[in-house]
């Protein structure tokens, strides 16, 4: 592994913190960790997160629009958008000057990006991904009322849910390569990309978030990165979880995955999609690795010496 | 001006309206204005307006911020952040519709752009760039009460301001110049681009909006382009505006706008500026020409058959 790799890196949700305040902290331990892959002759794209970010802007105007009729009530895939902007010129200013530090002359930008999905995707019949915050069970009929699908999670109250859509495209991929390309750090597809579907001839947002794993893996796939790296709350992935048996597992064929899938080894919502996501990269093509381990060991998990490499 | 020339389009306010329906409406008329350039064989980056998108965002944190004391107010470099990506997304979406109904291949995206200020612009000191809704005097009180700027705006009431510095570097200048030089179409440095000072070796946000028109014709300067092209409400400058002796100028040369400059003949805060930054992008190098014109006059314009042409 020590040739150099064209590797697109997710982020996890807890890379970036809850809020202003943690997600600057946040991102610069993240900044840190990407800076190394970069010194060590690797092209990156990077991929994150956005749930906290997207909750509090979508809170923001619902709020907004609850205080004044006349203000719009923003669709979820503008949201995506406003928190790719968010998320974006923070990630790119604290890897900017990470770099800058170390003395490297590198370029990094935030791409607005869409991810295609298809609108007969069965996942619109059900909705089951969980956005913004908790409300109680009479917040929940005023909404449903007004045709919002609401869930009770977890016996915690209730969420607005949507559908979690396949990501099938990314629009913007094109540019991703060309800054590549370029020599630069692309940041992109952040929350898993802007949800959008075709129609007449152009893209239209769908009311969707789309699972950030499966669209880096897609992207991994699209501009024919050499690895896909999801980086995530644990060092490895582990088998018989938190019981007596519990192994960690340094790497993994396809079939074995397969294997503990099947044996529901696997947290659903949690490990099971980047499990998945890892499979779909590493099948679409010869000599692709997934690499799943947590932020602080990227640098050492690329060098082989830890993390659950999938092959 | 048959050549092909590398070109910054800057959209006045007017070309994406007051809200989402007018955004995207607008939106598709301006996409028209612009294809027509690119099919001409012209290389384009399109700089956009953001006002009343960013007042938007802003207005939507405050609201959020004053129903629930944990709600983060934003700061006004993250609106803009927020908004570079809202109305990217919907430029970039219409863009390529356009492009594809015409059969043309090239790919269109938004980078989030931050532009250098200088902490000791003496903007700062006199904050006068009104943003956000209307108060009343007891509203506005309160506000200044927590050291917020607050000014009586023309006998309409009170608004925030906020200083209006002079845009010193466009960070991400060469993301923008790396898709120019691979064919793409960038949208970039939205709303003037997110303000940031240099501190500490990071780069951090001010509050401050900066000129849209003042930073594309620094945009321009940098990645040496041929032309600027500054797209408002009116086809042609004029002299002795609304007066019998109105005069609608066809070319004007740097010495003639310093000429009207002094009498007085454009308008602070609207013409003034736009002039402002036409003279300083054709001073800026040999060769360089600058266009004010409305949208829909844009390719006309290029042709030389109507606009202001600033030489």
């Amino acid at each position: 592994m020590e040739k150099k790799q064209k590797i697109v890196v997710a982020l996890g949700g807890n890379a970036l913190g809850d809020n202003l305040d943690e997600q600057m902290k946040a991102g610069k331990i993240a900044a840190v960790a990407i800076v190394d892959l970069i010194e060590a002759g690797h092209e990156l794209v990077i991929v994150h997160g956005n749930g906290p970010q997207v909750g509090m802007i979508e809170t923001a105007f619902e709020t907004a629009s609850k205080a004044d009729e006349h203000f719009p009530v923003l669709p979820m895939s503008v949201c995506v958008a406003l928190s790719q902007g968010y998320i974006g010129y923070d990630l790119q200013n604290v890897i900017r000057a990470e770099l800058d530090a170390r003395g490297i002359n590198k370029s990094v930008s935030t791409v607005i990006t869409q991810v295609e999905v298809d609108e007969a995707d069965p996942a619109f019949q059900d909705p089951n991904k969980p956005i913004g915050g908790f409300m109680t069970e009479a917040e929940a009929k005023i909404l449903q009322n007004q045709g919002v699908i609401v869930k009770e999670d977890s016996g915690r109250g209730y969420r607005r849910v949507v559908a979690s859509p396949s990501p099938k495209n990314i629009v913007e991929k094109d540019t991703i390569l060309a800054l590549l390309n370029a020599g630069q750090v692309p940041i992109a597809v952040g929350g898993g990309g802007i949800p959008v579907a075709m129609q007449d001839g152009q893209y239209r947002g769908c009311c969707a978030v789309i699972d950030k794993d499966r669209s880096a893996a897609l992207l991994a796939n699209q501009i024919d990165a050499d690895m896909l790296i999801i980086l995530t709350a644990v060092e490895k992935i582990a088998i018989n979880f938190g019981t007596p048996d519990q192994e960690d597992l340094s790497s993994m064929t396809i079939a074995q995955a397969h294997q503990y899938i099947e044996e529901e080894q696997f947290a659903k919502g949690s490990m099971l999609p980047k499990v998945e996501a890892a499979i779909s990269f590493v099948q679409s093509g010869t000599e692709k690795k997934a690499l799943v381990t947590m932020l602080s060991k990227a640098k050492e998990g690329i060098e082989g010496k830890t993390g659950t490499l999938v092959l």
